[in-house]
Protein backbone atom coordinates (compact mmCIF):
# COMPACT_ATOMS: atom_id res chain seq x y z
CA UNK A 1 0.00 0.00 0.00
CA UNK A 2 3.10 2.64 1.12
CA UNK A 3 4.56 1.59 -2.56
CA UNK A 4 1.67 1.89 -4.30
CA UNK A 5 1.01 5.76 -2.71
CA UNK A 6 4.86 6.55 -3.12
CA UNK A 7 4.24 5.37 -6.57
CA UNK A 8 1.77 8.02 -7.03
CA UNK A 9 3.06 10.62 -5.72
CA UNK A 10 6.54 10.10 -7.27
CA UNK A 11 4.45 10.47 -10.67
CA UNK A 12 2.77 14.17 -9.55
CA UNK A 13 6.03 15.08 -9.36
CA UNK A 14 6.83 15.39 -5.63
CA UNK A 15 10.58 14.07 -4.15
CA UNK A 16 10.15 14.43 -0.68
CA UNK A 17 7.48 13.62 1.32
CA UNK A 18 6.39 14.16 5.79
CA UNK A 19 4.98 11.41 7.54
CA UNK A 20 1.62 13.62 8.04
CA UNK A 21 1.34 14.48 4.15
CA UNK A 22 1.81 10.61 3.57
CA UNK A 23 -0.58 9.26 6.09
CA UNK A 24 -3.33 11.89 4.68
CA UNK A 25 -3.19 9.99 1.62
CA UNK A 26 -2.89 6.67 2.78
CA UNK A 27 -5.67 7.04 5.71
CA UNK A 28 -2.61 5.90 7.93
CA UNK A 29 -1.38 8.19 10.72
CA UNK A 30 1.98 9.84 10.54
CA UNK A 31 3.00 7.67 13.28
CA UNK A 32 1.84 4.42 12.20
CA UNK A 33 4.13 5.63 8.78
CA UNK A 34 7.01 6.51 10.74
CA UNK A 35 6.78 3.13 13.14
CA UNK A 36 6.21 0.89 9.85
CA UNK A 37 9.35 2.61 8.12
CA UNK A 38 11.21 2.05 11.01
CA UNK A 39 11.85 -1.47 10.44
CA UNK A 40 13.10 -0.55 7.24
CA UNK A 41 16.01 1.70 8.69
CA UNK A 42 16.42 5.16 9.01
CA UNK A 43 15.38 6.57 5.68
CA UNK A 44 13.83 10.09 6.96
CA UNK A 45 14.86 13.00 8.02
CA UNK A 46 13.20 15.15 10.78
CA UNK A 47 12.08 18.18 9.94
CA UNK A 48 12.42 17.26 5.85
CA UNK A 49 10.44 14.42 5.20
CA UNK A 50 11.40 11.09 3.29
CA UNK A 51 12.94 10.98 -0.24
CA UNK A 52 10.26 9.15 -2.50
CA UNK A 53 12.81 7.81 -4.54
CA UNK A 54 15.11 6.55 -2.17
CA UNK A 55 11.75 4.95 -0.26
CA UNK A 56 10.36 3.50 -3.07
CA UNK A 57 13.68 1.68 -4.11
CA UNK A 58 14.05 0.35 -0.41
CA UNK A 59 10.14 -1.02 -0.30
CA UNK A 60 10.59 -2.66 -3.67
CA UNK A 61 14.04 -4.16 -2.67
CA UNK A 62 11.94 -6.22 0.37
CA UNK A 63 9.54 -7.14 -1.94
CA UNK A 64 12.02 -8.49 -4.50
CA UNK A 65 10.62 -6.69 -7.06
CA UNK A 66 13.54 -5.29 -8.57
CA UNK A 67 13.82 -8.14 -11.12
CA UNK A 68 11.35 -8.92 -13.30
CA UNK A 69 9.00 -11.51 -12.67
CA UNK A 70 7.41 -14.39 -15.44
CA UNK A 71 4.03 -15.63 -14.57
CA UNK A 72 2.30 -18.43 -15.98
CA UNK A 73 -1.54 -18.06 -15.82
CA UNK A 74 -4.12 -21.16 -16.04
CA UNK A 75 -7.69 -20.26 -17.37
CA UNK A 76 -8.15 -18.49 -20.29
CA UNK A 77 -11.83 -17.67 -19.49
CA UNK A 78 -13.33 -14.04 -18.61
CA UNK A 79 -11.43 -13.33 -15.47
CA UNK A 80 -7.82 -14.77 -17.49
CA UNK A 81 -8.69 -12.37 -20.37
CA UNK A 82 -9.00 -9.19 -17.82
CA UNK A 83 -6.06 -10.55 -15.83
CA UNK A 84 -4.03 -10.67 -19.29
CA UNK A 85 -5.10 -6.71 -19.86
CA UNK A 86 -4.90 -5.49 -16.32
CA UNK A 87 -2.32 -2.51 -16.40
CA UNK A 88 -1.26 -2.79 -13.55
CA UNK A 89 0.83 -6.07 -13.93
CA UNK A 90 3.36 -5.15 -16.17
CA UNK A 91 3.80 -1.76 -15.06
CA UNK A 92 5.07 -3.37 -11.76
CA UNK A 93 7.65 -5.78 -13.96
CA UNK A 94 4.76 -9.17 -13.52
CA UNK A 95 4.81 -10.53 -17.08
CA UNK A 96 2.39 -13.42 -18.06
CA UNK A 97 4.85 -15.48 -20.30
CA UNK A 98 2.38 -18.39 -21.26
CA UNK A 99 -1.34 -19.09 -20.43
CA UNK A 100 -2.96 -22.16 -20.44
CA UNK A 101 -6.19 -23.79 -20.44
CA UNK A 102 -8.10 -27.02 -20.80
CA UNK A 103 -10.40 -26.38 -23.27
CA UNK A 104 -9.66 -27.36 -27.07
CA UNK A 105 -11.41 -24.72 -28.58
CA UNK A 106 -9.43 -22.42 -27.39
CA UNK A 107 -6.14 -23.71 -27.28
CA UNK A 108 -3.83 -22.33 -30.21
CA UNK A 109 -6.30 -18.93 -29.70
CA UNK A 110 -4.20 -15.55 -28.69
CA UNK A 111 -4.73 -13.81 -25.62
CA UNK A 112 -2.94 -11.11 -25.19
CA UNK A 113 0.44 -11.35 -26.34
CA UNK A 114 0.21 -14.81 -25.45
CA UNK A 115 -0.99 -18.03 -27.74
CA UNK A 116 -3.24 -20.49 -25.49
CA UNK A 117 -1.71 -23.93 -24.50
CA UNK A 118 -3.14 -27.03 -23.84
CA UNK A 119 -2.88 -27.46 -19.71
CA UNK A 120 -1.40 -30.99 -20.17
CA UNK A 121 1.84 -29.33 -21.96
CA UNK A 122 2.71 -27.30 -18.51
CA UNK A 123 5.36 -29.18 -17.15
CA UNK A 124 7.50 -29.05 -20.55
CA UNK A 125 7.02 -25.24 -21.40
CA UNK A 126 7.74 -24.61 -17.57
CA UNK A 127 10.58 -26.57 -17.95
CA UNK A 128 11.95 -23.93 -20.17
CA UNK A 129 10.12 -20.91 -19.15
CA UNK A 130 11.39 -21.39 -15.18
CA UNK A 131 8.80 -19.49 -14.07
CA UNK A 132 7.84 -19.99 -10.34
CA UNK A 133 4.85 -17.65 -10.10
CA UNK A 134 1.18 -18.18 -11.11
CA UNK A 135 -1.97 -17.21 -11.56
CA UNK A 136 -5.55 -19.53 -11.31
CA UNK A 137 -8.23 -18.32 -13.16
CA UNK A 138 -10.36 -21.43 -13.44
CA UNK A 139 -13.71 -22.90 -12.18
CA UNK A 140 -13.04 -23.71 -8.40
CA UNK A 141 -13.72 -27.15 -9.33
CA UNK A 142 -10.46 -28.16 -10.76
CA UNK A 143 -8.74 -25.73 -8.86
CA UNK A 144 -7.05 -27.71 -6.42
CA UNK A 145 -5.77 -30.30 -9.34
CA UNK A 146 -4.75 -27.23 -11.25
CA UNK A 147 -2.78 -25.99 -8.08
CA UNK A 148 -1.40 -29.37 -7.97
CA UNK A 149 -0.14 -29.86 -11.27
CA UNK A 150 1.32 -25.98 -10.98
CA UNK A 151 3.48 -27.16 -8.30
CA UNK A 152 4.86 -30.20 -9.90
CA UNK A 153 5.41 -27.96 -12.81
CA UNK A 154 7.82 -25.83 -10.52
CA UNK A 155 5.51 -23.25 -9.78
CA UNK A 156 5.47 -22.59 -5.85
CA UNK A 157 4.18 -18.97 -5.80
CA UNK A 158 0.43 -18.74 -6.81
CA UNK A 159 -2.23 -16.40 -6.77
CA UNK A 160 -5.71 -18.27 -6.75
CA UNK A 161 -8.64 -16.49 -7.84
CA UNK A 162 -10.68 -19.64 -8.25
CA UNK A 163 -13.62 -19.32 -5.47
CA UNK A 164 -12.54 -21.92 -3.38
CA UNK A 165 -10.06 -22.17 -0.48
CA UNK A 166 -7.25 -24.40 -1.95
CA UNK A 167 -4.71 -25.50 0.77
CA UNK A 168 -0.98 -25.12 -0.30
CA UNK A 169 0.70 -28.54 -1.22
CA UNK A 170 4.14 -28.82 0.72
CA UNK A 171 7.01 -26.31 0.10
CA UNK A 172 4.12 -23.64 -1.97
CA UNK A 173 2.87 -20.85 -1.11
CA UNK A 174 -0.54 -19.59 -1.94
CA UNK A 175 -2.71 -16.47 -1.95
CA UNK A 176 -6.58 -16.52 -2.34
CA UNK A 177 -8.14 -13.61 -3.85
CA UNK A 178 -11.83 -14.16 -2.97
CA UNK A 179 -13.80 -11.66 -4.78
CA UNK A 180 -17.08 -12.39 -3.35
CA UNK A 181 -15.44 -12.22 0.22
CA UNK A 182 -14.46 -8.50 -0.04
CA UNK A 183 -17.77 -8.04 -0.84
CA UNK A 184 -19.01 -9.76 2.41
CA UNK A 185 -16.87 -7.96 4.12
CA UNK A 186 -18.53 -4.57 3.08
CA UNK A 187 -22.29 -6.17 3.49
CA UNK A 188 -20.76 -7.09 7.27
CA UNK A 189 -19.93 -3.06 7.76
CA UNK A 190 -23.15 -2.32 5.96
CA UNK A 191 -25.35 -4.07 8.54
CA UNK A 192 -23.13 -2.78 11.31
CA UNK A 193 -23.64 0.56 10.66
CA UNK A 194 -27.43 -0.28 10.61
CA UNK A 195 -27.19 -1.20 13.60
CA UNK A 196 -25.46 1.90 14.78
CA UNK A 197 -22.03 0.81 15.73
CA UNK A 198 -18.78 1.68 14.42
CA UNK A 199 -17.37 -1.40 12.74
CA UNK A 200 -13.68 0.33 12.77
CA UNK A 201 -14.17 0.15 17.02
CA UNK B 1 -12.93 -18.02 4.93
CA UNK B 2 -14.91 -19.84 7.16
CA UNK B 3 -18.23 -19.35 5.76
CA UNK B 4 -16.31 -19.96 2.07
CA UNK B 5 -15.22 -23.37 3.81
CA UNK B 6 -18.29 -24.44 5.83
CA UNK B 7 -19.94 -24.06 2.70
CA UNK B 8 -18.06 -26.21 0.96
CA UNK B 9 -18.32 -28.40 3.46
CA UNK B 10 -22.03 -28.49 2.97
CA UNK B 11 -21.93 -29.18 -0.17
CA UNK B 12 -19.99 -32.47 0.34
CA UNK B 13 -23.12 -33.43 2.30
CA UNK B 14 -21.27 -33.43 5.97
CA UNK B 15 -23.51 -31.91 8.74
CA UNK B 16 -21.06 -32.31 11.45
CA UNK B 17 -17.47 -30.70 11.32
CA UNK B 18 -15.12 -30.68 14.39
CA UNK B 19 -12.97 -28.01 15.30
CA UNK B 20 -9.43 -30.55 14.27
CA UNK B 21 -11.35 -31.20 10.59
CA UNK B 22 -12.27 -27.72 10.62
CA UNK B 23 -8.67 -26.69 11.07
CA UNK B 24 -7.31 -28.93 9.00
CA UNK B 25 -9.24 -27.93 5.91
CA UNK B 26 -8.98 -23.66 6.43
CA UNK B 27 -5.30 -23.93 6.92
CA UNK B 28 -5.69 -22.60 10.76
CA UNK B 29 -5.75 -24.37 14.22
CA UNK B 30 -8.12 -26.22 15.88
CA UNK B 31 -7.48 -23.30 18.78
CA UNK B 32 -7.62 -20.46 16.21
CA UNK B 33 -11.22 -21.76 14.89
CA UNK B 34 -12.97 -22.56 18.23
CA UNK B 35 -11.50 -18.67 19.44
CA UNK B 36 -12.47 -17.34 16.33
CA UNK B 37 -16.20 -19.18 16.97
CA UNK B 38 -16.44 -18.70 20.97
CA UNK B 39 -16.98 -14.27 19.79
CA UNK B 40 -19.96 -15.63 17.87
CA UNK B 41 -21.68 -17.85 20.91
CA UNK B 42 -21.55 -21.38 22.20
CA UNK B 43 -22.31 -23.19 18.50
CA UNK B 44 -20.07 -26.46 19.17
CA UNK B 45 -20.52 -29.38 21.17
CA UNK B 46 -17.99 -30.80 23.25
CA UNK B 47 -16.81 -34.18 21.63
CA UNK B 48 -19.66 -33.90 18.88
CA UNK B 49 -18.38 -30.69 17.04
CA UNK B 50 -20.07 -28.16 15.20
CA UNK B 51 -23.40 -27.92 13.16
CA UNK B 52 -22.65 -27.10 10.14
CA UNK B 53 -25.86 -25.40 8.73
CA UNK B 54 -25.77 -23.95 12.14
CA UNK B 55 -22.96 -22.42 11.39
CA UNK B 56 -23.37 -20.92 8.21
CA UNK B 57 -26.35 -19.40 8.79
CA UNK B 58 -24.95 -17.63 12.16
CA UNK B 59 -22.06 -16.40 9.56
CA UNK B 60 -24.05 -15.05 7.21
CA UNK B 61 -26.82 -13.26 9.59
CA UNK B 62 -23.75 -11.73 10.88
CA UNK B 63 -22.01 -10.30 7.75
CA UNK B 64 -25.45 -9.99 6.49
CA UNK B 65 -25.80 -12.26 3.97
CA UNK B 66 -29.51 -14.02 4.57
CA UNK B 67 -30.95 -11.00 2.07
CA UNK B 68 -29.99 -10.05 -1.43
CA UNK B 69 -27.41 -6.75 -1.96
CA UNK B 70 -28.10 -5.68 -5.77
CA UNK B 71 -25.02 -3.81 -6.86
CA UNK B 72 -23.70 -1.22 -8.93
CA UNK B 73 -20.96 -1.57 -11.46
CA UNK B 74 -19.07 1.13 -12.54
CA UNK B 75 -16.61 0.07 -15.76
CA UNK B 76 -17.61 -2.03 -18.63
CA UNK B 77 -13.73 -3.16 -19.61
CA UNK B 78 -12.57 -6.76 -19.83
CA UNK B 79 -12.48 -6.60 -15.45
CA UNK B 80 -15.80 -5.32 -15.29
CA UNK B 81 -17.00 -7.91 -17.92
CA UNK B 82 -15.48 -10.61 -16.27
CA UNK B 83 -16.79 -9.67 -13.02
CA UNK B 84 -19.97 -9.52 -14.26
CA UNK B 85 -19.31 -13.10 -14.98
CA UNK B 86 -17.85 -14.17 -12.30
CA UNK B 87 -20.14 -17.29 -10.35
CA UNK B 88 -19.21 -16.24 -7.08
CA UNK B 89 -21.25 -13.08 -6.81
CA UNK B 90 -24.61 -14.62 -7.48
CA UNK B 91 -24.76 -17.80 -5.47
CA UNK B 92 -23.81 -16.06 -2.78
CA UNK B 93 -26.58 -12.70 -3.23
CA UNK B 94 -24.64 -10.13 -5.18
CA UNK B 95 -26.25 -9.22 -7.83
CA UNK B 96 -25.11 -6.67 -10.56
CA UNK B 97 -28.53 -4.52 -10.78
CA UNK B 98 -27.25 -1.50 -13.28
CA UNK B 99 -23.96 -1.03 -15.01
CA UNK B 100 -22.64 2.35 -16.18
CA UNK B 101 -19.18 3.70 -18.33
CA UNK B 102 -18.73 6.72 -19.75
CA UNK B 103 -17.47 5.56 -23.21
CA UNK B 104 -20.46 6.31 -25.77
CA UNK B 105 -18.97 3.22 -27.85
CA UNK B 106 -20.57 0.98 -24.89
CA UNK B 107 -23.82 2.77 -23.49
CA UNK B 108 -26.69 0.70 -25.19
CA UNK B 109 -24.30 -2.69 -25.63
CA UNK B 110 -25.58 -5.21 -23.29
CA UNK B 111 -23.25 -7.03 -20.28
CA UNK B 112 -24.51 -10.33 -19.18
CA UNK B 113 -27.99 -9.44 -17.67
CA UNK B 114 -27.22 -5.40 -18.00
CA UNK B 115 -26.92 -3.14 -20.58
CA UNK B 116 -24.45 -0.44 -20.30
CA UNK B 117 -25.76 2.70 -19.24
CA UNK B 118 -24.46 6.36 -19.21
CA UNK B 119 -22.46 7.26 -15.71
CA UNK B 120 -24.00 10.93 -16.02
CA UNK B 121 -27.39 8.98 -15.74
CA UNK B 122 -25.95 7.27 -12.45
CA UNK B 123 -28.05 10.09 -9.54
CA UNK B 124 -31.19 9.43 -11.02
CA UNK B 125 -30.99 5.62 -11.98
CA UNK B 126 -29.94 4.82 -8.31
CA UNK B 127 -33.02 7.01 -7.33
CA UNK B 128 -35.07 4.20 -8.38
CA UNK B 129 -32.81 1.49 -7.68
CA UNK B 130 -31.45 2.28 -4.03
CA UNK B 131 -28.44 0.17 -4.35
CA UNK B 132 -26.31 0.91 -1.54
CA UNK B 133 -23.41 -1.48 -2.76
CA UNK B 134 -20.87 -0.69 -5.48
CA UNK B 135 -18.13 -1.86 -7.45
CA UNK B 136 -15.35 0.04 -9.31
CA UNK B 137 -13.46 -1.22 -11.74
CA UNK B 138 -12.47 1.53 -14.17
CA UNK B 139 -8.94 2.77 -14.87
CA UNK B 140 -6.83 4.55 -11.96
CA UNK B 141 -7.07 8.39 -13.80
CA UNK B 142 -10.54 8.37 -13.21
CA UNK B 143 -10.81 6.69 -9.96
CA UNK B 144 -11.67 8.37 -7.44
CA UNK B 145 -14.14 10.78 -9.38
CA UNK B 146 -16.14 7.45 -9.79
CA UNK B 147 -16.25 7.21 -6.03
CA UNK B 148 -17.48 10.35 -5.60
CA UNK B 149 -19.91 10.42 -7.86
CA UNK B 150 -21.27 6.61 -6.58
CA UNK B 151 -21.21 8.28 -2.66
CA UNK B 152 -23.15 11.44 -3.97
CA UNK B 153 -25.42 9.01 -5.86
CA UNK B 154 -26.10 6.53 -2.19
CA UNK B 155 -23.55 3.99 -3.11
CA UNK B 156 -22.20 4.15 0.26
CA UNK B 157 -20.14 0.64 0.50
CA UNK B 158 -17.65 0.48 -2.82
CA UNK B 159 -15.29 -2.52 -3.73
CA UNK B 160 -12.60 -0.85 -5.76
CA UNK B 161 -10.56 -2.75 -8.00
CA UNK B 162 -9.12 0.32 -10.25
CA UNK B 163 -5.18 -0.08 -9.44
CA UNK B 164 -4.95 3.24 -7.18
CA UNK B 165 -5.93 3.83 -3.57
CA UNK B 166 -8.96 5.66 -3.17
CA UNK B 167 -9.42 7.56 0.68
CA UNK B 168 -12.92 6.99 1.76
CA UNK B 169 -15.26 10.04 1.33
CA UNK B 170 -16.79 11.26 4.28
CA UNK B 171 -19.62 8.25 5.20
CA UNK B 172 -18.18 6.08 2.96
CA UNK B 173 -16.75 2.37 3.03
CA UNK B 174 -14.36 1.49 0.72
CA UNK B 175 -12.56 -1.42 0.35
CA UNK B 176 -9.23 -1.45 -2.14
CA UNK B 177 -8.75 -4.50 -3.98
CA UNK B 178 -5.51 -4.56 -6.04
CA UNK B 179 -4.48 -7.68 -7.62
CA UNK B 180 -0.76 -6.19 -8.34
CA UNK B 181 -0.59 -5.89 -4.99
CA UNK B 182 -1.05 -9.76 -3.92
CA UNK B 183 1.61 -10.19 -6.61
CA UNK B 184 3.81 -7.87 -4.64
CA UNK B 185 2.87 -10.33 -1.19
CA UNK B 186 4.15 -13.30 -3.21
CA UNK B 187 7.42 -11.49 -4.92
CA UNK B 188 7.81 -10.73 -1.06
CA UNK B 189 7.24 -14.41 -0.37
CA UNK B 190 10.01 -15.65 -2.92
CA UNK B 191 12.40 -13.25 -1.93
CA UNK B 192 12.26 -14.42 1.44
CA UNK B 193 12.52 -17.71 0.63
CA UNK B 194 15.68 -17.86 -1.68
CA UNK B 195 17.47 -15.90 1.52
CA UNK B 196 16.61 -19.08 3.67
CA UNK B 197 14.18 -17.29 6.10
CA UNK B 198 10.68 -18.19 6.70
CA UNK B 199 8.23 -15.57 5.99
CA UNK B 200 5.51 -16.75 8.44
CA UNK B 201 8.06 -17.33 11.39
Amino acid sequence: MYLQALREIQSEGVSVVSSEEFGQRVDASAAQFRKDLSYIGELGRPGVGYDVAALILRIAEILGLTQPHPLVLVGAGRLGAALCSYPGFAEQGFRIAAVFDNDPTKMGRRLGENVIRDIADLPRVNAALGCRMGIVAVPGCVARDVVQAMVEAGIGWILNFAPVAVGAPKGATIRQVDLTHQLEVLSYYMTVAKHGTDPEA
